[in-house]
C-alpha cells in the first residue's frame, strides 16, 4: 500500500534506553563517580555503498556508513583504537567540538595534531568528553570528510544530572551532502590550473541516506523525478522517525556537509532551539532553522499535530543557488502506518538568498542565563580578511592574502620541539591593508602561501574579526562557517561591510553565545572572543571542505611550552621522526 | 591532407645525441672512469590527462605522463629525490630490473624495502645502474602503477664500450594498459565480497598514448570506431617513429601493463630480438613478439621496405580474450610525409589463445654465448603453486594456498632488527600437497593469508618451480608473468601439467636465459634458478597488478645480517619507527 513496504524505522533513544544500557554494560567499564572509559575498536575502509540509491564508494567504519554513533556521558573518557584499512592513504579523525583539554595530540587534524595513520597501522585516540552536548566526528585529511568519513558523537549529561529542558525521547540527525565524483578527483579538480570547481552536491543526506534518482515527494514538488519505489531496507531508504502523540522530542542535529548550508524543517511542527555546539542557549521557536557545516544544535518539538497523518522532515540548500533536491525523511506518528506518505507537501524553505532570514535566525542565538561570560577586554585583536586569489595559476582562498598550506611535519610536534625548517616561521599578518576594498574584487598581487601560524600568549584573551569580502568574481561574497579547534568562543557580534574602529562598542558582552563554529555573512564581519587557555596547536578554518583544501584557514598555537607528552605514534613522520631516529639507526 | 596536421614525431636517439649531450653536461657531474652520479628531482602528483583521448586523472611526474625517461650509462649512480605531492596517499617507486646491490632499501617496494613516502615529504633513491639494458620504473604501492606511475629507464653501455650488435638509432616504446575506472575504485572492487573483477582495459598505450573513441586504422579493421581526427599535439596523438631508409634501429620495448599480455609487430618489417630484461640473448628473428607485464626487450629492425609509404606499429592483447582495440602508432620513412596513413592494414596478431605460438616465442629466448652459467645443482628447491581461493568471502590468489598480505612495517627493517610481531614468522610451505590436482578447480579449504617470507641461506642456489593450476572456474588457467626483485634468474625450463621428480633432468643448463621476469603458461610449470647473493628482502610476484593486489606473491629474505645501513627515512613507520622513537620522546 505505502511507498515503503518495510520501512526503516528509528524510535527515539530514551524509549530504547533499556537496550542501550545492556550494550553499555557489556562494552564499558565504570570508573569513579560514574565516569567511565569507553572502549572502541574501529576499522576504516572504503566500501561500495549507495547513500542516495546510486552506488559509489564511501569511507566506512566497521562496515557502516555513516560511522558508528559514539554515545557517552560528560566526564567519560573515550579510548578508541583506529586501524587504517585503506590501501595507500593515511587517515585521521577529528572529534568536532571536543576541546581536547590536555590531549591536543588527539584532535585528529593531519599536519597539525598528528601524523597520518598509515595503511595497516593503528592509533589510539584517548580523550575526555568533558561537556554534555551534540557533537560529531569526521576525517580531517585531504577531503576524506567528503569521502564519507563521519558520524555522530553524543555526550549526555552526567549520571544523575538533568538537562535544563524536558523531553520524552531523542533522535540524531546527521546531515551531509554527496557528490558522485570521488573526493580524490575533486581534490585534483580543485588543485588544477585553472581550478575546476566541484559544483553543487548531487544529494543531501540525512543519517547518510538520500534519494537521487527518485523523489519521496514526487507529485508534491515540481521535480521531474518519479516516486521512489523503495522496500525500506535499501541503503538509501529514509530512516523514518517514529513518535507518539503529545510528547516532546529532542532532535540532535549536526551538519558535516562538505559545502552546503542547510535549512531544516518539520512539516506543521514548530521547533525550539535549545543547544548550539554543545552549549545551552536561550530557547527560541522557529518554523525552520539554518544549519551550516560544522554547526550542531538540539531542537525540541512537540507532537501536537493530527496523529492520523505523517509529516515531512526536510533539508534544503541555502546561501547558494540550490541545484540539489531537498533531503527528506518522514515523521511518523505511531498512531498511523509508517508506510503512509504525508498528505501535505514538504516544507518550503526560505529563498536561498534571503540572507535577512538567515541573519534573523543566527542573531537569535544567545547564551542561556548563567553561562560563562567573556572577559571584558581582549589582549589582542586579529583581523582575518577572507579573500580569493590567483596564486601561480591556481585559485586559492586566502586569509590576509596568505593561503594556508599545511606542513608535512605536524605543527604540534615541531613547535613543542622547536624544530627549525618544519614550517614557515614568518609571523602572519595581524590585519590587512587599510586601502583594501572588501566590496569589490581585488587582484591581490602580493598574495602568497604560508603556514599562517599565530602564536598566542597563554591565557590571553583574543578577539578575532572575520572579515568577509568580495571573491574573484564581481558581486560575489559567500557564506563561510568558521570552526575553531580546542575551544569554544563567544560570538560578540556581526556587522555589514568592513569592520571599523568603534564597532567593538556594539559587541554583545551580556549574553553572547558560546560556540565552536560561527558564520560570516556575505560582505559582512563576525567578531569572536576566546581565551587562549588550552595548550596546543589548533586549526581555525572555514568548515567548507573544498575551501579549506584551497587554503582557507589559519593555525593558533598557544601555551606551547606547556604541551605534555605526545604519543610517539603522533610524531612518526617528517622532521619529528627524523629528530628521534637520527642518532640511533 | 593527412590524418595528423602536426604529427608528434620522435626521431631516434642516436641521431639526437648532440642535444642529449648538452642536457647531460648541464645536469650531471662526471666521476672517475667516466661513471657519473646523475641527479634528479621528481615531484609526483595527480594530473588531468587524456592518454586515450578521454580525459581522466593519472599520476604524473614533473607534469609528465608517463614520467620522464631516465638515461644513464652502466656504472652510473642515480641520485633521485622524490617528493610526494599527492594529497593523502603515500608513494614509492620501484626500479624494475635494477638489482640494487648494496642498496636494498632503494628497491621502492612498499611494505618490503621502505616506508611509503608521506604527502609533502621527500625520499632520496640512490643506487647504481650496474648493467646496461632496457629497464623501467613504476609505483609499487597499492595499484599506483595502474594509476599511471611509470616511465622508462635506459642504461647504455659504459663510455667507450660497444653493444654486441650494430644499430643506427634507437627508440623507446613503453607499453601500458588503461582503465577509465580509477585505480582507487579498482582496489575497492578487487577487495570486495564478492570480488568485482576489473575487466579488460579500455585502451592500450604506447608511450602513454592510445585512442579509445576513434581508430587510427578505421576502414582497415572491423571496428565501428570512426577515423581519428587528431592534430598531432593532443596527449593521445601517437608518437610517430621517424626513420631513414636502409638503416638498422633498436627498439627498446618494455611492458608495464597492469594486466594485458601483448603482441608487438611492425607492419612488413622483421624484428630481431637481441636483449631480454637487460641481458643479451641469442638473436632470433620474428614477425611479431610477445611481451608480458614486467618484460623488457631490445629489438632490431631494418628499414628495408618501400620508403614511399608508412607502416603500422601495433600492440594487441594476447592470453585473454581481447576486448581492447589494438594500440597503434606509425613508422614513418622520412622519405615520405609523416601525416600519410599506412596504405596496408595493421598487422594481424596471432589468435589470443594460440599458446603454442607464445611458447614457441618464449622458448627461443636463450642466453648469448659467454653469458654467466647457472650453478649445476641447487641447494634448495621451492615449489610455488599458483591458485585462486576464497578466503573470508574474498577471491584471492594464493601461493601454496597462502595469500600474500604485506605487513605495515617494511620487512627489510623489521628483519634486520629482528623485531617481534612485525610480520607472521611462520615458515611458508616449501611445496603443496601431493594430492592436489592442478588440472581442476579445488576448494582449498585450508587456505589462509600470510606474509610468505622465505628466508634463504646466503650464497646458496635456489630453484623455484612455479606451478600453474586451474583457477576457481573450471577449465581456466591464466598466464602469470613472475618478476623477481634484486636478482636475475636463469630460466631452466618449462613443462606441461604438474612438475614431477625427474623433470629437472630436462633443465637447460647450457644456455638458459638470464631474466628478471618469467611467465608460467596455463596448466604448466616454469623452473628458475638463482643465487641468493644479494643481501636484502626481495619481492617475487606476479607482475599483473590486480593479481598482486589479490595476494599473488612471496618474499625472499637473504643475507639479512649483512644488510648495511638503511636510511632513517626508509624506516619511519610501523614498528621500526616505534623502536627508534620509544625511549626518546
Amino acid at each position: 500500500m505505502g511507498f515503503l513496504k518495510n520501512p526503516s524505522l528509528i524510535s527515539s533513544r530514551i524509549l530504547k534506553l533499556s537496550f542501550f544500557l545492556i550494550v553499555f554494560i557489556v562494552n564499558n567499564s565504570f570508573g569513579a563517580f560514574g565516569a567511565k572509559t569507553r572502549h572502541f575498536k574501529w576499522e576504516v575502509e572504503y566500501m561500495h555503498w549507495a547513500p542516495d540509491c546510486k552506488e559509489g564508494v564511501v569511507m566506512g567504519i566497521n562496515g557502516q556508513f555513516p560511522g558508528p554513533t559514539i554515545q557517552a556521558r560528560a566526564g567519560d573518557t573515550i579510548h578508541l583504537e583506529l586501524t587504517n584499512h585503506l590501501h595507500t592513504e593515511g587517515v585521521v579523525i577529528h572529534w568536532h567540538g571536543i576541546r581536547q583539554i590536555d590531549t591536543p595530540w588527539a584532535d585528529g587534524t593531519a599536519s597539525i595534531s598528528q601524523c597520518p595513520i598509515n595503511p595497516g597501522e593503528s592509533f589510539v585516540y584517548r580523550f575526555k568528553v568533558d561537556k554534555a552536548g551534540t557533537y560529531f566526528y569526521h576525517g580531517h585529511y585531504g577531503m576524506q570528510r567528503s569521502a564519507g568519513l563521519y558520524g555522530s558523537l553524543i555526550v549526555d549529561v552526567e549520571e544523575g544530572k538533568k538537562e535544563p529542558f524536558h523531553y520524552d525521547g531523542e533522535f540524531n540527525l546527521l546531515l551531509s551532502d554527496l557528490w558522485h565524483k570521488s573526493a580524490h578527483e575533486q581534490e585534483v579538480d580543485l588543485s588544477s590550473k585553472p581550478m575546476r570547481w566541484i559544483g553543487e552536491p548531487q544529494s543531501l543526506l540525512i543519517n547518510g541516506r538520500g534519494q537521487n534518482n527518485c523523489s519521496l515527494a514526487a507529485g508534491f514538488n515540481n521535480s521531474t523525478l518519479s516516486k521512489c519505489k523503495l522496500r525500506g531496507n535499501e541503503q538509501c531508504a529514509p530512516q523514518i522517525l517514529q513518535v507518539l502523540p503529545n510528547k516532546t522530542y529532542r532532535l540532535r542535529v549536526a551538519s558535516t556537509t562538505a559545502l552546503a548550508s542547510l535549512s531544516l524543517a518539520i512539516g506543521n511542527h514548530k521547533m525550539i532551539i535549545v543547544e548550539a555546539d554543545g552549549n545551552y542557549i536561550q530557547p527560541f521557536e522557529v518554523d525552520n532553522m539554518d544549519i551550516y557545516s560544522g554547526d550542531s544544535y538540539s531542537v525540541l518539538f512537540t507532537t501536537n499535530q493530527d496523529p492520523s497523518i505523517n509529516y515531512w522532515i526536510s533539508v534544503s540548500v541555502r546561501g547558494r543557488e540550490p541545484k540539489t533536491p531537498q533531503g527528506l525523511t518522514i515523521l511518523n506518528y505511531k498512531t498511523t502506518s509508517a508506510s503512509k506518505l504525508p498528505t501535505l507537501p514538504p516544507p518550503i524553505s526560505p529563498p536561498w538568498n534571503d540572507y535577512n532570514h538567515s541573519k534573523s535566525f543566527t542573531f537569535k542565538i544567545l547564551s542561556q542565563m548563567g553561562s560563562p561570560k567573556p572577559p571584558v577586554r581582549p589582549h589582542r585583536r586579529i583581523v582575518l580578511l577572507n579573500t580569493q586569489n590567483f596564486i601561480d595559476g591556481q585559485t586559492k582562498w586566502s586569509i590576509n592574502n596568505v593561503s594556508l598550506v599545511l606542513p608535512a611535519t605536524p605543527l604540534l610536534g615541531s613547535m613543542k620541539y622547536n624544530l627549525k625548517g618544519a614550517f614557515d616561521p614568518k609571523k602572519p599578518p595581524e590585519s590587512f591593508s587599510a586601502n583594501y576594498d572588501v566590496m569589490n574584487p581585488s587582484s591581490n598581487p602580493n598574495s602568497t602561501t604560508g603556514s599562517l601560524v599565530y602564536t598566542l600568549r597563554f591565557n590571553t584573551t583574543i578577539d578575532v574579526i572575520l572579515q568577509n569580502a568580495n571573491a574573484l568574481a564581481a558581486n560575489v561574497s559567500e557564506i563561510h562557517p568558521w570552526h575553531l579547534h580546542g575551544h569554544d568562543f563567544w560570538v560578540l557580534g556581526y556587522g555589514e561591510g568592513r569592520f571599523k574602529e568603534g564597532d567593538e562598542k556594539k559587541f554583545n558582552l551580556k549574553n553572547p553565545p558560546l560556540r565552536n563554529t560561527a558564520v560570516i555573512f556575505p560582505f559582512g564581519w563576525t567578531a569572536l572572543r576566546f581565551v587562549a587557555d588550552n595548550p596546543g596547536v589548533w586549526a581555525f578554518h572555514c568548515h567548507i571542505e573544498p575551501h579549506l583544501h584551497m587554503g582557507m584557514g589559519v593555525v593558533f598555537a598557544e601555551g606551547v611550552r606547556r604541551i605534555g607528552k605526545i604519543p610517539d605514534e603522533a610524531l612518526t613522520c617528517g622532521l619529528t621522526a627524523k629528530m628521534f631516529m637520527s642518532t640511533k639507526n
